[in-house]
């Protein structure tokens, strides 16, 4: 066996491990807890329980406790004899060397940015499940036969800089690099993506291409975020795909006027129009089975006695099918402006006194269509997940497609990609409250584990 | 004559002045305008057109361009021979002594600050005319029988602390004190008017109260702000009173959960329940033949994928009649109860997934009821329009109720008190474009003038 660092003794090549070796290993569920609450210091949120570890997470991509959760990233697994690089987009590749390193590494991958009211779990698990794995790998002496690395990529939430999956998009040549470092922040809307990228001292020099950071494969394990696992009792979600999605902005524009001397019929009320589309876009979401959302709302001038002229709001839809995402997002076009126009679309103007026209304008700032994964990577997923739940296994996994994006939309594009899912409490994320359980915690980390050794043991066969 | 300052040389005294000189008195046009305009120098607002005057106004109660205001105001009455009083509440009272100074003044009163995104008119114009009502009297040397004031009341708008009339209702001894001086600004939010009066060093030692501060009458002149006086080619509106209305601060919560993997039906959106309920406050105001408006909303966390938990907007509702205003709230605090459980209200529901239930408060923040002002002020404003207006006064002038509050509604609760309104371009206010031609500015300045002194020689007869 050829040794890869100077203390190492001996090597346990995957490729040359026998069965029962490499279906027992497993990964250290309190280390792996200690790793993900640890992390957690980074950018604290709302507290909902007693427990210590009962608070919500608010560490929005490039803030000063992201910048602390990456430093730990990059120092923790270079301690694992990881080498890392920082991209021109601040993701980091940390590569731990296999017996052939001429060849790309298969990575576990996720991130560390979260919501501004998310949770401990949505991104993280997976980063932290990556690093437990290095420490699995270390800790039983495996040699791998190629070089396996665990990549934390920027801003995957789009909640700081309003596009999601930003730069495995750019990685994956998707997003154009421009456009994406000068993405401006959501709120209150003045730095740059590459500013803050800069400032917190991760615009690395390395492109970010997958030409110039090539991935054999990308493994990603990730909570649920909806309730369909819980519900049906299963422990993992072997995924198969993720849904198409649309964002776009919408900007209404109206007159600012007084609230009492303008009679309804002489308003351009710039809000009322924003809840009549807000509204009517549940009712097209409701007609197409399909999902329709607004987070974001921005008013003008903000006067308790003033009618809006100006409202600009977020736009989020979500499907399945291309096809549905793509008629829904015709009618919004058409609908929104009928509404503007003041015309009754779906009862919108129904016992409602309508008022002056106003103009609306709808840009569409980001598309993910639907994404199917490597069939190889979900089969490798499968086994590595029948191997973990053991003789009962066929009840406990389930196939299911993702209703959020990951950036393993992203990396599979450009590489053999799938992902594995475990429950979280009532499907809930995107919130402080959310939780996943250390049992599932650790079975998800395992079956990421597995499904990376067993990828390197027959990758190139 | 008694003389009331050592150059006085001789004195007109209004009780002796004969019928001809007092009907010719007249405001200097040039001087109200330049006066007007110069005061738009602190807190100019968006402009919107080439003209150096034609600009906004952005002159939050109690900022640092408020107190430049305020400073002029004080300069420039003082410099008239005025004695100034500020009150704990910084309401300023310009005094110009007359022949029986152990009487209450007659007063003019308006208010110096604006909305965010306001106009040159909305309370500045009836300050200004009160200051050139002062010029006018020192020009032609007149004595009036009793002082004659000009007041400027604080925060009026409610636009920064979100109490409208919030000074003058402290005078009036209808707000308590400690309301408004803990009352809390809306945007941010975190500075009360107490502590901004004491920053910019308008917290007065007089006690804001009509028993400090009494006044004999009080007449306000006023841009209508509402288009029917334009729209019906009058010149001079004789406001016979204020109509009804109510400001509430209605507080959703849902929960926060993603907006890719909760169906609709596991939602508890706080953003599309306030939609629909805007929507439905537009219903209820059309069948009430009432105004309802949202001027604010606020919302959290403001995340493009996150279904927002959490949402707080104004609600402003207006009617002539009490009775209406008293149906209108009922009708909402019921069926915003009802949107909140997810019933279908006039349609609120229709062809619309509905979710989980959430929670809604309603607080009243404010009360205005119906207004009506005193007959003998009222017929002192008539004649002095018909004065003002000439032969042809019939046809220029309207009797009128007014949308918009007004510091006159609750002088009127103290004191005899009425209002004159001049037409303002297309009837929009609170907005950058608010706009009154000097033709009408000057008419309304001259009424404003005639009413006072009419009253100063009539009253106590
Ligand atoms: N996993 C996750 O919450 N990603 C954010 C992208 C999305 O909106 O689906
Ligand atoms: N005149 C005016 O705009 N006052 C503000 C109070 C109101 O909302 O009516």
């Amino acid at each position: 066996h050829r040794s890869f660092t100077a203390t190492s003794k001996w090597r346990l090549r995957t490729k040359e491990m026998d069965e029962d070796m490499l279906k027992s290993l497993r990964v250290n569920r309190g280390r792996l807890m200690e790793d993900l609450h640890y992390t957690s210091q980074w950018g604290t949120g709302a507290r909902w329980g007693e427990a210590p570890t009962e608070t919500g997470m608010s560490r929005l991509a490039l803030s000063d406790a992201d910048k602390k959760a990456r430093d730990w990233f990059v120092e923790t697994t270079q301690a694992l004899g990881c080498k890392t690089t920082v991209d021109a987009m601040g993701n980091i590749f940390a590569v731990r060397p296999g017996l052939r390193n001429d060849l790309p590494p298969t990575y576990a991958g996720s991130h560390l940015d979260t919501q501004p009211t998310g949770g401990r779990y949505d991104g993280v698990l997976g980063v932290t499940a990556g690093v437990e794995m290095l420490k699995v790998l270390a800790d039983n002496w495996v040699e791998t036969e190629y070089p396996v690395g665990v990549v934390n990529w920027t801003n995957e939430e789009g909640a700081r800089f309003p596009i999601s999956m930003v730069s495995s998009g750019v990685w994956a040549g998707s997003v154009p690099l421009e456009t994406a470092h000068n993405l401006k922040e959501v709120l209150p809307g003045t730095k740059t993506m590459k500013e803050e990228l800069r400032r917190i001292g991760y615009l690395g020099s390395t492109p970010a291409s997958y030409e110039a950071m090539p991935m054999a494969a990308h493994f990603e394990l990730h909570i649920e975020q909806g309730p369909l696992l819980e519900m049906s009792n299963k422990k993992i979600g072997v995924v198969k795909g993720v849904q198409a999605y649309k964002w776009f902005t919408v900007h209404i524009k109206g007159r600012d006027t007084h609230t009492g001397t303008t009679d309804l019929k002489s308003r351009a009320d710039a809000l009322l129009a924003a809840s009549k589309m807000i509204v009517h876009s549940h009712r097209l979401a409701t007609a197409h089975s399909a999902l329709a959302s607004t987070g974001i709302l921005n008013l003008s001038p903000g006067s308790t006695n003033t009618v809006p002229g100006d409202v600009t709001f977020s736009l989020d839809i979500r499907s399945p099918s291309d096809a549905t995402v793509t008629r829904m997002k015709q009618a919004i076009l058409e609908d929104f402006q009928k509404i503007a126009a003041g015309e009754d679309v779906m009862g919108s103007n129904e016992n409602c006194t309508s008022g002056l026209p106003l103009t609306v304008t709808i840009t569409e700032d980001f598309s993910s269509p639907a994404t199917l994964f490597d069939t190889d990577c979900i089969t490798t997923v499968s086994s590595a997940s029948h191997c973990v739940l053991g003789p009962n296994s066929n009840n406990l996994l389930m196939e299911m497609t993702s209703g959020a994006g990951h950036d393993s939309v992203y990396t599979s594009k450009r590489c053999p990609t799938s992902m594995i899912f475990v429950p979280c409490r009532e499907g809930v994320s995107h919130n402080p409250e959310e939780f996943c359980k250390e049992e599932d915690c650790a079975l998800g980390a395992d079956v990421l584990l597995q499904s990376v050794i067993r990828f390197d043991r027959v990758r190139g066969e």
